[in-house]
């Protein structure tokens, strides 16, 4: 069977007290949810006339899968359809699908309207009978309907019985609050869908945890739209995250949801969040860096015998890859397996492992960790077994912040800093002298090492920076210890390397070492 | 009824990719267990003789409300309980209560024991009599057990039998793999509190994000004991969460966890995140500081009405707060509300309202956002009102790092560099200059600064820095934005404070600016 799936990400995500898009990402983004393959776009609400304009825009897309739809509110308290200019502005979004909200919830209908219960449904009426009058199809997003449920049943069906009459093509049922548990999701669900039929949405929010489990328990009770967004973004705890209900629904349950294309899901996801300017939560089920990551001995022997015997589903299902992590918890078999590009025919009782795995365990004392950094941990490595190569000596370092010409002092952050850093190194005797400037510290090292080593090794100018991430233990102050950890590439592979220092200098300044080591260790093997 | 809370955080959330604990780490997380009120405490794997060490102090710490369980494994194929140094080494553990774990799916027994079904329910009661001949307390965690029961349920049944009979005292079933839906977990539970009583525990992994749904499935259908992590910190996408369960199960479900202590759980949550030096995930359902957050101007005009209107629970009850998120979609009540302390007697159409929206929207365009930096928020809206004091002019700024004696050129990292800040400010016409050395650029301006004002503003050395967090957007290399926010006290209150800037020096200082300037702006009121 197959299921709607209608994304919410540039309307309910934008109400994530962490994210706002601009015009550019909500193109972006659309065209990557259309790429892979859901039914709906929720592409924000119209309540102003700009908001008319980017639906143009939208409209001029050529979309291959998805239809967008506006999102707006059904009319006031004693105001008139025909006469509501806000309900008019939202007729004429160029577009053919809209979706309005209403109150479903007899406390929400007296406590935040002010008005009557009937009221209420003359305004739901009114405001879906005037859009399908314009030609438009409607979607009514039942608000609050479970707390409604919960309360006053009967009102509750009203509500929906008053939406579809009015013409609505879809109800959705939301769990505003997110405070309902799965059962009564489902049992609720049921009752509406043996009324009303195949036309029932289910939209989850996240704060009891359970978005996806009440999504689930919704469509095995008939439900055939499914609300939620990318990574489940979304005002308070967020809601639904489709990265992981998508997955369930096809490969778990059998239905139709996007096909073969769940092979993109987790690039999918990672762009989204790339272009949302997000964290991506590497512990996200399915998608996640950690989705298929092994620390423990036992389960790295597990899988390593056979996948299934600790994986739910194969990593390549949905586009993600399995990882085998290298600490001092995961053991010897891992670490000869981690080993086998440098040194072939080890196995977990050579001594080299034994070497290796005790290095690794001695950096980790001191803060390091290598999960995401195997740059530095093929460094460390080979450092265990005397293997690592010398490719220059630092003679001098120092880097520079000042702002000396300052015109709006005052109450002004200041705008133009100036970072500058000097490096010197030694390449068998050679010494070599370079400085730059950059747009911050870290910046101005990266482009003065570079700089200085290209006159000895020229492969270095095909390499760059692609990511630079801080982490900051969370325990202290300016004093606590900071790891940093940079992504490169050299256009072909992509690799990651590790600092960790008090001093976000000094553990920048270990992380590009690293990155330009690993590099030049790479292209010389 | 009451429920046995079992915590897992130090055994499976160290299995998490990203997490260690050291044995200082370890004693604070089992001291802030035990004060809220969790029945068990799994405080690790016993594999090693410092394993005993480690359990003999925690003997000493006389818990008020926990009991610590050593976890271990079960005999292997051929082993004798009586001769097994694994087994005889948990038996010797300084605790009463051990947590053994064998497997109950018969694809792992052949795939990864590579023995006969008989053989390993032969290694489970050998384990389970031996440990309970030295006095112990035995739980039997029935590894992979809702895979087990779904391809061979006679047999999985066999395996608890066998672990009962030999005198297991609670039999724990898990979702090893994390891949089963929560009715599937309450059918097989049903199945098993049918045939063995209130002695099952459930144990469940987040693979489909429904670690928590499929939990609350197995204690409805009689399972007595839930084991958990405090975030769900484990392996791959976690284990289930224990601040999102303790509170359904009490406040939703009506069951006896942690009774009046559930008021302190955010802080709890908080302290043991933080002891794990782990970014808190703000978006936690109950303890998050989003889950009673809100954005929407339509939710907030809501909450302001009845906090039930858009919270399921109040935040009270967790020991949580309500918060009110001032961005360009907040809207002007709310604005009005937040401008209180400033200007009282403003409403949401006052004139001052706009101002500040329009400033905070200026910034917002910039790259700021102020949901967690109150301090820098209540300084942006003095300034739109012209209301902002000046307290110093910044006449000169420098901050260098360097290390130009270097003895360890080559491979090492460098472990000794010197970051020196000099600050010239002027007050009054009166210009004075300071320079300090501080562990990294960021700790010696904040220290140059305070320095430099403190001869001007004696209360100033009251202030301290607690917690400095970079956020780098994720889109981009070293030359991307850069969002620093920095939380200050002064031994009373606590406020934060936020800059953002392509370099980090330069964001920092603006956190830090803001920081002593609101702190002086409130020592002034």
């Amino acid at each position: 069977m197959k299921l709607e799936i209608y994304d919410s990400t540039l309307r309910e995500g934008e109400q994530s007290a962490t994210v706002s898009f601009s015009k550019r990402d909500k193109i972006k983004i659309i065209k990557a949810l259309d790429t892979l393959g859901v039914s709906y776009i929720e592409a924000g609400m119209v309540t102003l006339p700009e908001d008319l304009e980017f639906f143009g825009d939208i409209s001029r897309m050529e979309l291959k899968n998805a239809r967008p739809v506006a999102f707006g509110a059904t009319i006031r308290p004693g105001e008139d359809a025909q006469s509501s200019p806000s309900l008019s502005l939202l007729a004429s979004v160029p577009c053919d699908t809209v979706c309005v909200f209403g109150k479903s919830w007899d406390y929400q209908v007296s406590k935040v309207l002010s008005t009557t219960k009937d009221e209420n449904l003359r305004m739901i009426a009114d405001s879906i009978s005037y859009l399908r009058s314009k030609g438009k199809t409607v979607f009514f997003d039942a608000e609050h309907f479970f707390d409604g449920y919960s309360d006053d049943a009967r009102y509750a069906m009203s509500v929906l019985e008053t939406a579809r009459d009015a013409g609505a093509e879809r109800i959705i049922l939301c769990d505003t609050n997110g405070g309902m548990l799965p059962d009564i999701i489902g049992m609720a669900t049921a009752a509406v869908t043996e009324r009303f039929g195949k036309c029932v949405g289910i939209h989850c929010h996240n704060d009891l945890g359970m978005a996806e489990a009440c999504t689930v328990s919704a469509v095995l009770s008939g439900a055939v739209q499914v609300q939620g967004t990318v990574s489940g973004i979304g005002e308070r705890c967020g809601n639904a995250n489709l990265n992981t209900l998508i997955p369930i629904l096809q490969l778990k349950l059998g239905f139709e949801c996007i096909g073969e294309k769940l092979s993109s899901l987790t690039s999918c996801a990672r762009y989204i969040n790339e272009t949302a300017n997000r964290i991506f939560d590497e512990r996200e089920p399915f998608v996640g860096g950690y989705a298929f990551t092994h620390k423990a001995g036992m389960h790295i022997d597990g899988v390593m015998k056979s996948p299934r015997t600790f994986e739910h589903v194969s990593p390549e299902s949905v586009g993600n890859l399995r990882n085998i992590v290298i600490s001092s918890l995961s053991g010897r078999s891992a670490m000869a397996d981690k080993m086998a590009g440098i040194l072939p025919h080890l196995d977990r009782k050579s001594p080299e492992v034994t070497k290796a795995l005790n290095a690794v365990r001695e950096k980790e004392a001191l803060g390091y960790s290598y999960e995401d950094a195997e740059g530095s941990l093929a460094l460390v490595i080979k450092d265990a077994l005397g293997l690592r190569k010398n490719f220059f000596d630092l003679v001098h370092f120092k880097v520079m912040t000042d702002e000396d010409a300052l015109t709006d002092a005052g109450n002004q952050a200041i705008d133009a800093m100036r970072s500058t850093a000097m490096i010197k190194v030694s390449v068998d005797g050679k010494e070599k002298l370079s400085a730059a400037e950059g747009n911050g510290p870290v910046n101005a090292m990266d482009r003065a090492l570079r700089q200085v080593l290209s006159a000895f090794y020229p492969v270095i100018d095909k390499m760059k920076l692609t990511d630079f991430k801080v982490r900051v233990s969370s325990g202290g102050a300016t004093a606590s210890v900071v790891r940093v950890v940079i992504e490169s590439t050299d256009g072909r592979s992509v690799w990651r390397t590790v600092g960790v220092s008090p001093d976000i200098i000094n553990a920048s300044w270990q992380a590009l070492r690293d990155s330009v080591e690993y590099m030049l260790d790479m292209s010389e093997s």
